[in-house]
């Protein structure tokens, strides 16, 4: 279940654990934030999409009271991967795990399927660099495969109205992540500035948009990574709530 | 010079002095801040936009090394105090007041005139609440003269190419400026939150935007009004570097 070349991790979650490639993309700060800035309804049924090795999902079902999650994941061994994380966690019929393109969601899933979709997509513009399009983290990491624009258009494709798209982001892209939210009619409601600590230049940003909401945007309080102190926020990556 | 229903405020900045009404709009911390987020190089020609009072061009003119500004302010009344403030400060042959509507600055001072400009617009969309046209105070807090659109086409209008435009603005229309900027080719490029305090959603955005620069943000570090005490932070108002 446990390849020799992968670790698995405690999440401090509900004894949840979550398999990574030691060598490969492992989840960070980034993907705990967006978990707990995601806000879900009860009974909600939620997509999310880039699910790397599926953190998110499990991060979710385990601070929330879901119907049920999909998961969607470009990379067969990323997936399987995700795959065995949640046989792992005894949470195979909770949540599934999709081998499959972003932008197949709607033929997958069909139009008004998801009550939310959490997104943690690849940060970086193609553009400048050499990247291999066959590497996994590359694929992660680089808007190879996907872009922006592709993620937001998916994410509305199948969400109801009034649905939530939730995304985290390098804070150099909020422009982008703001206009192309806006493109599909997904208006930002809330958004969170991540700081590594005070003083220092954002690093990421949270979002939450609705799908046909009116334009109002509260920006919440300011998420430091590291204290005054410079300690680590050291629940970011174990203990969750 | 100075009418009984006037005061003269000290901005603790090189002797120099501000008239205000004891009633009126009054500055406050918003253009405090934008004047000192504003980053001007020698000798640049600088307009100021909506500019009340006078109080960012006496601010920018303190804190920079420039060769003249001009302000314009639409209602005559406001436009006076400022001027006077001009006249008190001994500015009035750097500091140019004129009492018009900023959907003239092209024709007063031509395209491509100015190497920034600044604007402390209206806040408020006008929609809902009944507001008095004729009320300055109202002018100045409600999209009634001029909206963000007109601000920001107004600006773009007399910058140079790679012109910068400063302005603040409340948090929650922080999209709305996004998009309007890049809408005018004026690329948002720089960009700070400003938080009550430490904990609480935030209140105002600074933002810097490059006539025809490309799309790169650095959200800089979170400003804190009040600090972890309760105190103000009394440089705002008074001493400014």
């Amino acid at each position: 279940m446990v390849y020799e070349y992968e670790k698995v991790e405690d999440l401090n979650l509900k004894g949840y654990k979550v398999i990574q490639n030691k060598d490969g993309f492992c989840f960070g700060s980034d993907a705990v934030l967006l978990s707990r800035f995601a806000k879900l309804k009860k009974g909600a049924r939620v997509l999310d999409m880039c699910t790397g090795t599926g953190i998110i999902p499990v991060l979710l079902w385990g601070m929330n009271e879901l119907s049920g999650i999909d998961a969607v994941e470009l990379v067969p061994s990323v997936a399987d991967m995700a795959q065995r994380t949640m046989d792992l966690n005894g949470l195979s019929d909770k949540i599934h795990v999709h081998c499959d393109d972003i932008k197949n969601v709607k033929a997958l899933f069909g139009a008004h399927a998801f009550d939310a979709v959490t997104c943690n997509p690849p940060y970086m513009n193609v553009g400048g660099g050499i990247v291999n399009p066959k590497d996994a983290l590359a694929l992660a990491r680089h808007e190879i495969a996907c872009n922006l624009d592709d993620v937001v258009r998916c994410a509305r494709s199948v969400l109801k109205p009034c649905g939530k798209l939730f995304m985290v982001h390098r804070s150099d892209r909020m422009c982008d992540v703001i206009t192309t939210f806006r493109k599909y009619n997904i208006e930002p409601k809330r958004l969170s500035v991540v700081y590594p600590s005070e003083g220092k230049s954002a690093s990421l940003i949270l979002i939450e948009g609705a799908f046909g909401g009116k334009p109002q945007l509260r920006v919440e309080g300011a998420v430091f990574m590291y204290d005054k102190d410079g300690n680590y926020l050291q629940d970011l990556r174990r203990g969750l709530l």
